[in-house]
C-alpha cells in the first residue's frame, strides 16, 4: 500500500470519527469514554448479560480436558468441532452449510478483509448499501477498491437502485467485483431487507452474474425472534456468507466465519494462513464447548430482551424530545437507530457540542464512501441501560434544539 | 489480489509442503499426523510443558475479575496493561521500548502481514536470509513483493552478501523496501547472527537508508540463556521489532506484537483495525495476568531445557547414523536444525519415501523464494520426545542411505 494511499485511507475510513487527525480522535474518545458521558456511539454488545458462571465452567473444562491442544497452533481453516457447531448456529437461521464449507476468521471483520484481499485489485468496484458498515468500507478501502453505494429505505436495499447502479457501471465499461450487504438489522441503518427485496436482489445478482457477500451479525437479534431467509439460502452458489459470534456470544473471543464453495474456500484458507496462520485454539475450544454444553439460544434471548427494552427506551425518548425535522428508523432488532437531522445541520460539527453536553454518537459521514451523510448520525442502544439512554437522548435533543434555533435565527426562511 | 497471482502464491508459498496441490497436501499431512509417524516437520512448541494448574488459575481469575471486559471488544493497539508486560519481556532481552510503541497482533505472523501491507506494492523488493521463514515469504508474496535472498552461514546473514545485494539492486535502479531477518536461532537454519555481524548489518542499513524488520521468536530460547544484542537495540529508529508469545508461552493465544516508532505505529494500528478490529481481549487478559502473576522466566527455562535435551538427541543421532556427504547446523537454541543432503538428492521427491518409513520433515525449497534448496531440509526438535527423535532420525537415515546407494549405482563416478 503506498504512503499516499494510506493517508487517504486514514483520513476517510479507518477510525470511527472521520476527518480528524489521530490526536484529535484520541482526545475525542478520551472524552466519550468518561463515565459522565452517555455513549450512544459504540457498537459494544452488553457483555455483562453473559452467564459468567457458565463461562467459567466452560473455560475450566477446556484447560482441564484439552489444555495442550487449546494452547497449540490450530488448523488454518479452523477447529473442525467448532465449524460443526457453527453450522448449527447457521441452521438456527435456516441456512444450510457443511462444516467443511466454513473458514474460521478473527470476527466478521477478518472475513471481509480476506474476501476483499482475494477479489479486489486497486480501482475495482464494490457495491454496498448507503450507509454501510464502516469496518467493511475500511477493509475494502485498504485494498484500494471503490465503493459505489446503493440507496436503501425501511425495507433495506432498493433493487431499482441496484439495477440502475449495475447499468451505470456497465455503460461505463465497468463491473462490480461483488455486492456487499447486511440484510438483517443493518449497521448503521437499523433496517432489514424485506423478503420480496431479497428475492429481487438475488434475481438481479443472478442475471448480472454478480457475487454477493452477505454479512449477518444481527439476524438472531430480531426482537421477536422472526427470521427472514438468508440470501445464501436463496442462492447458495452465488453468496459468500459471513457470520460472527460477536453479537450472540462475545466479541472478546474474536470468532467469525465465512461459508464459501470449495475453490473460494481453499483460497480463503491460504489467505488466512498468510495473514495470521490460524485462529486462537483457546478461544475456539471455549466457543466450541459453549455451543456443545450451554443453552446458547437462551443466552441469545437474554441479549434480545435487553436490546428490545433499550431500543424501546431510545425510540420513545426520540419521539418525546427530538426537534421537528428529524426522522429515524424503527429497528425490529439489532443494535442501531439511524437518525436524519434537519437539512443544514452537520453531525460532525455538532459532535464537540454534544460531548460538552455529555452525550456521544457517531456522525453519519463515516458510513458513506462518497462524502454524503453530513446530516445523519448513528445511535446505538446496546450498551448503556435504558434510563441512561433516555438521559443521553434528552441531552442530545437539547443540543439539537439549540442548533436548530441558531440556524433559524441566522438563515431564517432561507432554510 | 488477482486470481492468476493467487495461483502463483498458492503454488509457491502458502502451505508448508510446496509444489503440491491442495488434495496432495491434505493427504500428506494426514499421513504425517498419524501416530506411528515421527514428525520432525512441524514447528509446534511442546505445549504439554506448560503449567496447566497455573494457567487454570490465571484463566479463572480473568473470568472472575474482568469477565465483561475480557469478553468485550478491545483497543486496536492492544490492551495497555499487556503492552506494558510485553515491554518487560523485551527488557529480558535487553531491548528497551515503551508500551505506547507496541501494537499487539495475531502472533508474529500478523505483524509481518501488516508490515508487508504497509510497505509493499507489487514488484517491490524485500531482502531476507536464504533460507527464511516460510510464513514471512508467504506474507510478502501475498502483497506481490519479490524476495531477494542474502546468503547466510553459521554466523547468520553474511554482510558481504548483503552489501553485494544492495549494490546489485542499486545498479538495476531498484531499492529494497526493507530487510527481513531472524537474527536469533533462525527458522529454518537454526543459526544465530554473531555480534560483529549484527553491527555490520546495522551499519549497512544505516549507510543504505534501509529499514530493518527484526523477527525474534526464539531469542529467549537460547540453551545457555545467552543473549545477543537485538538489532533494535543497536539502531532503535531503523528497526521494526516483531515479537511473539508463541514460543515462550503459547501459540494458542495468538499474541504477537510489533514495536515501531510513532508514524509507522499509528499506521499499523489502522491496518490492524481494518484487518480484524482488535486482538481477543480474553487471550490478552490471560497473557497479561500470566506475566503479572506467574514466574514466567522459570517457564521459559523449562522450555529451554526440554529443547536443549531434544536438540542434543537430534544432533547425536544425525552424527551417528546419517550417510557421508550430509551436513547440518548446530543450533545453540530455538527449535530447528537445517540439513544439507548430498548433491543430487531432492528432498521433496524423497518425502513420500520418508513418510513410508514413518518419518516426516519439511523439504528445503519452500524456505526460498528463488527455487533453490532442493537438496536441503528442515528438522525440528521441539515436539516429539528425545527417544522418538532418535528413532525418527534413524528412519530418515535409512531412507537416505538407500537413496545415496541408488544414486551411486546409477550414476557411479559421475556424481
Amino acid at each position: 500500500m503506498t504512503e499516499i494511499y494510506l493517508d487517504r485511507f486514514r483520513a476517510r475510513y479507518a477510525s470511527r470519527a472521520h476527518g480528524m487527525n489521530a490526536s484529535e480522535i484520541r482526545a475525542l474518545f478520551a472524552v466519550a469514554n468518561r463515565p459522565e458521558v452517555v455513549s450512544l456511539a459504540g457498537g459494544m454488545p452488553y457483555t455483562a448479560a453473559l452467564d459468567y458462571h457458565a463461562l467459567a465452567e466452560v473455560t475450566q473444562a477446556v484447560i482441564r480436558d484439552a489444555g495442550p491442544a487449546a494452547m497449540q497452533y490450530g488448523e488454518g481453516q479452523g477447529l473442525p468441532a467448532l465449524r460443526q457447531q457453527l453450522t448449527e448456529v447457521m441452521a438456527a437461521e435456516g441456512v444450510r452449510a457443511q462444516a467443511d464449507d466454513l473458514v474460521v476468521t478473527t470476527g466478521g471483520q477478518q472475513a471481509l478483509d480476506l474476501v476483499a484481499k482475494l477479489f479486489c485489485d486497486p480501482g475495482d468496484v464494490v457495491l454496498a448499501e448507503g450507509p454501510s458498515y464502516v469496518g467493511a468500507l475500511g477493509a475494502f478501502a485498504s485494498y484500494q477498491a471503490e465503493v459505489v453505494h446503493v440507496a436503501m429505505d425501511d425495507e433495506g436495499m432498493d433493487p431499482v437502485a441496484l439495477e440502475a447502479a449495475l447499468q451505470r457501471l456497465a455503460a461505463a465499461g465497468r463491473s462490480a467485483k461483488f455486492l456487499y450487504t447486511i440484510p438483517n438489522h443493518q449497521n448503521p441503518a437499523g433496517s432489514s431487507m424485506s423478503v420480496q427485496r431479497r428475492e429481487q436482489v438475488v434475481a438481479l445478482a443472478e442475471s448480472h452474474d454478480l457475487l454477493v457477500v452477505e454479512d449477518n451479525p444481527y439476524g438472531l437479534l430480531d426482537f421477536k425472534g422472526e427470521l427472514r431467509p438468508a440470501l445464501r439460502s436463496l442462492a447458495p452458489d452465488r453468496v459468500l456468507y459471513v457470520g460472527t459470534l460477536s453479537k450472540i456470544l462475545s466479541p472478546g473471543l474474536r470468532i467469525g466465519w465465512v461459508a464459501a464453495a470449495e475453490p473460494v474456500r481453499d483460497k480463503l484458507v491460504l489467505l488466512k494462513e498468510a495473514a495470521d496462520l490460524c485462529q486462537s485454539n483457546l478461544t475456539q475450544h471455549v466457543a466450541e464447548r459453549w455451543f456443545a454444553t450451554q443453552p446458547w439460544l437462551r443466552q441469545i434471548e437474554v441479549f434480545r430482551d435487553v436490546y428490545r427494552r433499550r431500543c424501546t427506551a431510545l425510540l420513545d425518548e426520540l419521539a418525546a424530545s427530538f426537534p421537528p425535522g428529524c426522522s429515524w428508523t424503527a429497528p425490529t432488532g439489532g443494535l442501531f437507530v439511524w437518525v436524519r437531522l434537519p437539512d443544514g445541520v452537520d453531525a460532525r460539527q455538532l459532535l464537540p457540542k454534544a460531548l460538552s453536553a455529555r452525550v456521544a454518537y457517531v456522525p453519519g459521514a463515516g458510513f458513506y464512501a462518497d462524502g454524503s451523510g453530513a446530516a445523519e448520525l448513528r445511535l446505538s442502544f446496546c450498551f448503556p441501560p435504558a434510563d441512561r439512554i433516555r438521559e443521553g437522548v434528552r441531552r442530545l435533543a437539547e443540543v439539537l434544539h439549540e442548533e436548530v434555533e441558531l440556524m433559524d435565527a441566522i438563515f431564517g426562511d432561507r432554510r
